[in-house]
């Protein structure tokens, strides 16, 4: 029997480890591979030989490996280059000197395009090795599947802040406003996730040129209704000219004031600026968004462990290659959910960026439509139950660190 | 009989809504009196007669109201200021108007000071009206207790960024720092407490007066042994003039950077501008910190219950006033965690500021000793098993939003 290797890249998930478990489980219960590595760092370790046998990982410590966050064994952001033979080659001569015939990679969509790749040059250079992609993302920006694991429980997260920060805002008299700022680039999906609670007043996506007047009409309309606005914008706002909001705000305002920090910061002072509220309160979820598992989502967590799963078991089929598994977009958003997963051939998730949808942002920045509330609801439900040590949801020493 | 009245005023807590459960219930387990009032936005709905009936809350709202984070009653930063006459007496016309007799008032050191100020002015003015304090506070600056309902959770979800951004940033092979950023304007305690997870690598207090070359020589040298550095620092880290680190770093360094919004911002810039490493993370804990009840602390929510249960329980006492109930300082911290409840004159409370203890406190920014670690450890400890709705733990409607 020959071996199989799993590596992650990219930036870290609350349940990217779930997926690596889930290979390393399947193998446990149907030992189609010989022995189960685990790549040190990405790509960039196992050019570098760096391996770690994951094979035999005892039962309790599968479950605590599903429960820590963030890459177990190293990420990276070295990206294989199309045509970069010496690359190429010397990952099959790693691979060939543990008699390793599968490699899995889980990763966004740079990662899904190196599958693409690699199965690809294989094919052309009559290589048997296969490669078979496991999607990982908070951003959710991958097509064409209905999310990406790591997502949901980044909603959860941001909506637990979301919540909890606007029941303290809620708590005061004074006249200010919130800005809550959300990791997200290119696509909006973690902002857009916040409305899930009700809470948002409005929401500045990436999605939608940001207008500096219309935006400042709003917040004032909100104040003087309701005498509060608590905002969410994603960290890639951007002016229609593509400059990013967090580049500040000294364009038009006739001062210079030099914002650093994020789009959250630069909305605070335009609205202080503008003579709307004297004062803001700033919050950033930056990385505790993408790495908090004390709020995973219960059907991420599970989903994210049975594409582990669902990718090993499918690559017993030794035809089974340059695919990638995933969760089936929803026909209906208002069924109950049930997510089925597919796979699919790695060309049509890599190098594609998922915008949240269009028509499910409303207008002046009033947040999401109903259709979009009930693609979040289900996403977000359930918590696992965690095993604690001290206090704090236990975790294993990461591999890249043993 | 006569009736109680309770409020909240100050900075919200992840538990200050359990202290008010607890009066609440324990009148209903024992009615004292007739009627249990809430004062809407403390004592500046109060002095508005904005008062809330909460005497019969259904035990199911009580259990959520316990685990609802922020102030469930609204909060205020008004001051009765000592001396203000005309305040105090409208006050009492408001409790007479309902038939008040004791005033329980949930806060930090400034609302044990208006217990005290209150009590004292009622007594010279042959006025029978009494008050008692609750303390609550994330900064946990009060003496004389062991420490302050709310810090403890406000501890456990720092702790808990803490854990889950350092193995984010564990993940990495890319050289750069990591700087996270609590709550505590004037004591450590809250930055101090991300050391019991085992992570930090420096750790910079308003205790103790920063010193720019030391700091970026400890940076240096982590980042020369471990290839890392993982940095916590409070909001009000200052340099020995009492500037605040927050407010940049264009003297030193011969550049004019204009750093707005945080300490944590303006240390990153300062090791990327010495050249230590070339980039660098910023993670502030802000609003969460205080109001997340999806990370309070078990230990922390029973003992915010049990001293609003104890403070109404004394209060049958018909001299019971001007005194506050708290947490009673452990005598020996390597013995089981064993809360004894106390009550004091809200004098002892009132307007000190507890920092964290220098003998606690390393050199050269190295973190916190191993008595400082057994003060923290058992006051994270347990997490409460919370009521979920639609995947997030589910809240109250604020009285002061009905």
């Amino acid at each position: 029997m020959a071996n199989c290797l799993v590596a992650q890249s990219g930036g870290p998930t609350a349940v990217i480890n779930a997926s690596l478990a889930g290979v390393i489980r399947a193998n446990q219960l149907n030992p189609v591979y010989d022995r189960v590595f685990g790549g040190i760092h990405g790509i960039e370790g196992v050019l570098d030989d760096q391996l770690y046998d994951l094979t035999d990982l005892p039962a309790r410590e599968l479950d605590i490996l599903r429960q820590t966050p963030s890459s177990a064994l190293g990420t990276c952001r070295y990206k294989l280059k199309r045509g970069n033979d010496a690359d190429y080659r010397r990952l099959v001569e790693v691979m060939d000197a543990h008699d390793i015939d599968v490699m899995f990679y889980i990763g966004g969509n740079d990662s899904m395009d190196t599958v693409d790749a690699l199965s690809e040059w294989a094919a052309a250079n009559g290589c048997a090795k296969r490669f078979v992609g496991i999607p990982k993302t908070v951003d959710n920006d991958l097509v064409p599947v209905d999310h990406c694991p790591g997502f949901p429980s980044a909603a959860k997260l941001a909506c637990q802040v979301t919540h909890a920060t606007r029941l303290d805002y809620d708590a005061y008299t004074r006249p200010e406003v919130f800005v809550l700022e959300t990791m997200g680039r290119d696509a909006g999906w973690l902002a857009a996730s916040c409305c899930a609670t009700g809470d948002v007043d409005l929401l500045v996506l990436p999605e939608v040129d940001f207008d500096r007047d219309a935006f400042l009409a709003q917040v004032q309309r909100k104040m003087d209704e309701t005498g509060a606005c608590y905002i969410v914008v994603s960290e890639g706002a951007h002016y229609a000219d593509g400059t990013y909001v967090s580049a500040g705000d000294s364009a038009n305002d006739g001062f210079a004031h030099a914002v650093l920090g994020g789009a959250a910061l630069t909305l605070k002072q335009m609205v202080i600026d503008a003579g709307i509220a004297p004062r803001g309160v700033v919050q950033d979820l930056s990385r505790a968004a993408r790495s908090s598992n004390f709020a995973q989502s219960l059907v991420d967590m599970t989903e994210a462990y049975e594409l582990g799963m669902s990718a090993h078991m499918r690559s017993a089929d030794p035809a089974f290659t340059g695919m990638v598994v995933g969760v089936a977009p929803r026909e209906d958003l208002a069924a109950p959910y049930n997510a089925r997963f597919f796979a699919g051939p790695a060309s049509a998730f890599a190098n594609y960026v998922r915008q949240f949808p269009a028509e499910w942002i409303l207008p002046d920045y009033q947040g999401i439509t109903p259709e979009a509330l009930a693609y979040f609801a289900p996403l977000i439900e359930g918590e696992p139950k965690l095993v604690y040590e001290h206090g704090l949801p236990a975790t294993i020493t990461p591999f890249n660190r043993r």
